[in-house]
């Protein structure tokens, strides 16, 4: 594996998946794998699992990292090619990206969209050209679309916590906010559920409809009882209007997940990739209660991270 | 030793502090002992000694260090229970301290107090609910009321120069400062001296009685110059009212100790944890001039920082 | 080698450059060469180059290294002697740079100008202070008037694209900006050549005549087609005013390199340190053509840190 910013940067899913819980047995096995290789984690935004857990599974793999807040140690980064460069950008993304693929064997890069112009922001520029002029693989640490190491991790829980003898049911829920949230851990969970044997249905509130190119193959349902009914797996998250782009249409009462509404499936588990606003987001009793297990994929960022960089390190 | 929040978490003083000397005179010789394990540095406020002293120190005992600066690279913490966050806080502490606590083996944590209310500073939430939450050892890198690295960094300094034949005389003395300093630090010194076989002294304006939690066993003395006379150890440094909470009660003209002030010691030893604010808090011909230890102070918070940490990784 | 501050802290200059091309070949031949030894990064200022190129240097010869931005993490440091700490500085350079040389074997340090007064800035106050407080080596990360890590890559550069049997002539040129830009960089490179076999001119409108400390023994042209006339290398920066302090001139329409200004040159070589702002300072066309040697500076400054860090870490 060469860029890990898609589930279609994965040669084989199920491998890759396997092999994450296999470091979950056993994370200081290949502590020689990274030696004299370093990861450059760029952060545009800010962070705390993605930020902590990649460091230390970099460090499992005996890899070297070092850590840039672009944002705030560094300067405003151009875009746009050709451009003259007599405004607020200081670097071209040509030679930031290049410099930086100087002094680091793999780049983590986390670069939120600005939710303002949802072509600009689905053309994932930054990731792009991070990807073109690094010369280094590029892994992404959450990008305006997408979230793969979070999807991996989720994929890791799901599969642990998999009920016997049936087709999970994965219903992926909206959920109420009071800030537009970027659509890309709900894309994200989507297209690698699209890409597992699981039944994924979507509730949202009319408007909320994600873009088809990562629900394809999910089925989607207005009544969120309904989509909750005999589900295994209630995966949590609000997200901004990708139709109305960037838009919250609405505070979205009576949508929170609690325990009454859980009691709808088939002792379903809840996850979350955090941060949750409690109380608002999803309930204090069903994140505290049994069936969350947003903790354990908290613990399985780590493990994903890890299992990535392991295939990059050895492709490199 | 599993949390080090306070003078109270050491299971015993005298071994802490001989292990911090053995430490200062090898520090090389338990490189083994943090292997594979990582010390996360959470910061809430800003630090130049804890932050570089308490990293070297994991390093120097073979451990992986992750820093991150939450107010900066993360964001707002809820800490009140059952609240709807709809507001400025976007991640529960339960959530986050827990996150943490699946990359870290050890959470260092600096969190200052508001100096609003007394009773919230004093209620130590942040600290207490890490402790709650993490499911890792904490270790505080200065929190609201305490300060337990600096404090054992200064037991071993009075340590390594205490006068023979003698015990030893330490003077607590406030100094001026022109904005609301927190009394940690304050609190701190006052209870691990009066866990240690010295005379202790607090002498400050009325108005800037500390909390009798941490200065049992100490005389209060309101005359400067009466509480120096015959003192072996001079510790500077400035605190706002706890009485009066968070207030600056006087300019404290004639407070700074100068080496006027010093020739009524036994040829004392003046002390401060820094930063100092130079001819304001404690004069420049005293900083600069034979009887100061802050050097030495600065130098054995490394070693204070290791013996704490090659506590908690034993007993892991 | 103790200090690297500028060239004159180098015993011998042809030693360094032939030390940094043979760790260019092999990178990893020194690892325990570091062991045990810490390199503290003190950022006054943001970076992007030369926070990871020397981090990643350090850590090849076998380094801990701890970054700190000191004007995020920190507070405001007070560089006068004497004066009374009863405004914004937090900490005086004497305790800090003191405290800071507890923890790292070698610190490096980043301190722009302020533009404001050029006595002060030519004082370079913080760098000063900080070799003579420290304790330890200093290195610096561009301070106000030099950036000799920028230097020593841009010699090696020029080394390995040296024409054959010929004296190279190099042309510094001043390219346009929108803001006031320090002279460090344009001071450095100037004062670097003048202790090489090498032609310098030196090259920009009237008015921004660099101070001669440096210049000596370049000549100086105002006609920049002339000055480019048979040059085998082009290095293009912007820098403020020395004579009219911190100010810009002129916005100097045509003093852009391009295509058809290396025309004039020898099949010369373009070389800038980064950041460049695309089609201001240095055109995109030159930028992204097979003259520009700007990324291979970029890979030289990890190279050069570790020469630098490699003959300090040997005299320790």
């Amino acid at each position: 594996m060469k860029h890990f910013t898609s589930v279609h940067d994965v040669p084989n899913l199920e491998t890759l998946v396997q092999d994450a819980l296999a470091l979950k047995k056993a994370p200081y096995q290949h502590k020689t794998l990274g030696e004299n290789k370093t990861l450059g984690l760029i952060f545009m935004n800010p962070s705390l699992r993605t930020r902590l857990s990649t460091q230390k599974a970099a460090m499992n793999l005996g890899m070297q990292v070092m850590v840039m807040n672009l944002d705030k140690e560094g300067w405003a980064i151009e875009t746009k090619d050709g451009v003259i460069m007599n405004g607020t950008t200081v670097e071209h993304i040509k030679d930031a990206a290049g410099a930086m693929g100087q002094y680091c064997d793999i780049i983590g890069l986390r670069s939120f969209p600005k939710l303002q112009s949802r072509e600009e922001d689905y053309a994932e520029e930054m990731l792009t050209m991070f990807k073109q002029y690094a010369g280094v693989p590029i892994l992404s640490l959450e990008s305006a679309t997408r979230h793969p190491l979070q999807s991996l991790a989720d994929l890791m829980t799901i599969r642990e916590n998999a009920p016997q003898n049936k087709r999970p049911k994965v219903v992926l829920t909206w959920a109420p906010h009071i800030k537009p949230i970027p659509q890309c851990v709900a894309n994200s969970f989507a297209e690698w559920m699209g890409n597992t044997d699981v039944e994924l249905v979507i509730t949202h509130p009319e408007g909320y409809e994600l873009s088809e190119e990562f629900t394809a193959g999910a089925s989607i349902e207005y009544n969120q009882d309904k989509a909750l009914a005999d589900a295994d797996f209630v995966y949590v998250k609000n997200w901004s209007s990708y139709q109305d782009y960037g838009k919250v249409l609405s505070a979205g009462e009576n949508w929170m997940i609690t325990n009454e509404k859980m009691a709808l499936t088939n002792n379903g588990k809840v996850m979350h990739c955090l941060p949750v606003r409690r109380g608002l987001e999803l309930s204090y009793e069903v994140l505290d209660g049994p069936d969350s297990l947003v903790m354990n994929q908290a613990e399985n960022r780590l493990y994903a991270a890890q299992a990535v960089l392991k295939s990059i390190l050895s492709d490199l």
